[in-house]
């Protein structure tokens, strides 16, 4: 089935303990949609850049099946900026520097052929564009996910407020979740979340897993315990990517379809923290992505007697 | 099969954000005999109290059927005291005051009754004290589980090294296991715990779950998520007690019934923290513990298609 991702495209430049990056290609969209694209074929960006943005970066994108047809080039005008330096622990990070350029009025052009998708992943951007997706869509996909930050938690409340009831999956962080409720206790947050219109809600907790809350069903993903965590950035868009991807794949949203969704999410988020930026999910095998889902069913397989 | 504890019985005083406490009945041991309880009949302790510990006291655990005849009782002397003040995440905690006492000179006796036991559990106690325990069993016990805490890290160093070669897995937090180690990520943390030792390593990350490594094997035994944690006192204790208690029971060190084991500590430990103290793990039924497990099952079961 079709999947419609909307987000950023842009440059990120990165340090971690491990070394750093010049300008590479990041944004929540890239990340989305080159993990969804080891699970389905009609996989549609809308994004925007400048013409600052490397054709061949483009190039990249198509040769994943990625159609780019949504992904507007301002001329004259520069791609959206971040740059970030992540801490010893690489949980925590400090922003280094931020340049909306493009984004700073994003205005989602949807392509006619894009309309009718089945799946819509709202990669992270402010809550009134989101909305605006949303509204542009002449039919309502089967399955809309949302990603937020705290950012818009923080200055754009009431936009998200009133995107949140329009939505069928939430997805956050634990921080992120409890800062949106007020509730410590992520079983809480996630029933408040749930009050306030997503259905479903999945509270993704980086190295300790995610859980998914639908109705009173609860289920913990966990997290591969890692050698190395190189650099985190885009794990959190490469778990929502393969999560839509594969959903929109097997077009089936059951809960049980949905904790397989998640073992694909984590699988590729895992790949994702390997190497720098977009570079290990740039290349992957479906034998390597099978193998690594494997092992999250013998991290987590256990028998009664 | 027999098990043998070793640890502290306690008072502690209790300060959470939903109340506190005066003095009530804790320490390492008091917690690891109860969960292992539900488990085993023979359910040996050795302990220190002062004459203030209440008689009454030392009923409810043999009405568990928690052998006492080695629990000194020292006249003219008081009970290890322990006050604590969480704060608000439930995650850290204050100590607000120590009176080590009767722990100060703690001198394991094991009666000769005791001897020939299958599963020793050293509760957290000074290392030379752990060890004297072990140099004081006439055979060796199948399986010797040691708990530890970042003070022993920190003052006995030296001590617990030279323990650790002589036990078989080692119970400790992930902060913990980062302090031994000066490893952050887990995996290697418990590898380079392995090369100090003991040949099977678990990793309890509170609210996050729990690891458990052995050679190259790794499980991942998912924490309840929970609406309310009343009072995480004990809780580490009560796992570690339930895993050794269900291994004493089933009599089956494999890997596959250690992963068991994992599971059935988890579900003690997610009742310990209902309540203020032992209150709830003082009395529960079977069922009441299988319908927990049963939670454990339905909370990471998926099935691959």
């Amino acid at each position: 089935m079709s999947l419609l991702t909307v987000g950023s495209v842009a440059f990120d430049a990165l340090e971690t303990p491990f070394g750093k990056t010049d300008k590479i290609i990041g944004g929540a969209a890239t990340y989305i949609t080159l993990s969804a694209s080891y699970f389905t074929d009609e996989n549609n960006l809308v994004a925007v850049v400048g013409d600052d943005f490397p054709q061949s970066m483009i190039n990249d994108l198509q040769q994943h099946g990625i159609n780019t047809d949504g992904l507007e080039i301002r001329k004259g005008e520069k791609t959206f900026f971040w740059s970030g330096k992540y801490h010893n622990d690489m949980n925590t990070r400090d922003t280094v520097d931020v340049q909306l350029n493009v984004m700073e009025n994003f205005d989602p052009i949807i392509p006619e052929s894009y309309q009718g998708c089945t799946y819509l992943m709202l990669g992270n951007t402010a809550p009134a564009i989101q909305r605006t997706v949303i509204e542009r869509m002449t039919t309502r996909p089967k399955l809309i996910v949302l990603d937020t930050m705290n950012l818009w938690i923080d200055i754009a409340n009431a936009d998200l407020m009133t995107l949140l009831p329009l939505v069928d999956v939430l997805v956050v962080n634990d921080e992120e979740a409890r800062q949106l409720t007020k509730e410590y206790a992520l079983v809480k947050a996630a029933a408040k979340i749930r009050e306030m219109g997503p259905k479903t809600v999945i509270i993704k907790k980086g190295e300790h897993g995610a859980l998914l809350f639908q109705d009173k069903l609860v289920f913990f993903a966990p997290a591969l315990p890692l050698e190395e965590v190189f650099d985190p950035t885009g794990a959190g868009d490469t778990f929502a990517g393969g999560f839509i991807g594969y959903l929109a794949k097997t077009d089936d949203i059951s809960f049980d379809n949905m904790k397989r969704a998640i073992i694909y999410g984590s699988a590729m988020a895992s790949f994702c923290v390997e190497k720098f930026g977009t570079e290990r999910i740039m290349n992957l095998s479906q034998d390597e992505i099978q193998a690594r889902v494997s092992e999250f069913v013998k991290l987590s397989a256990f028998g009664l007697q």
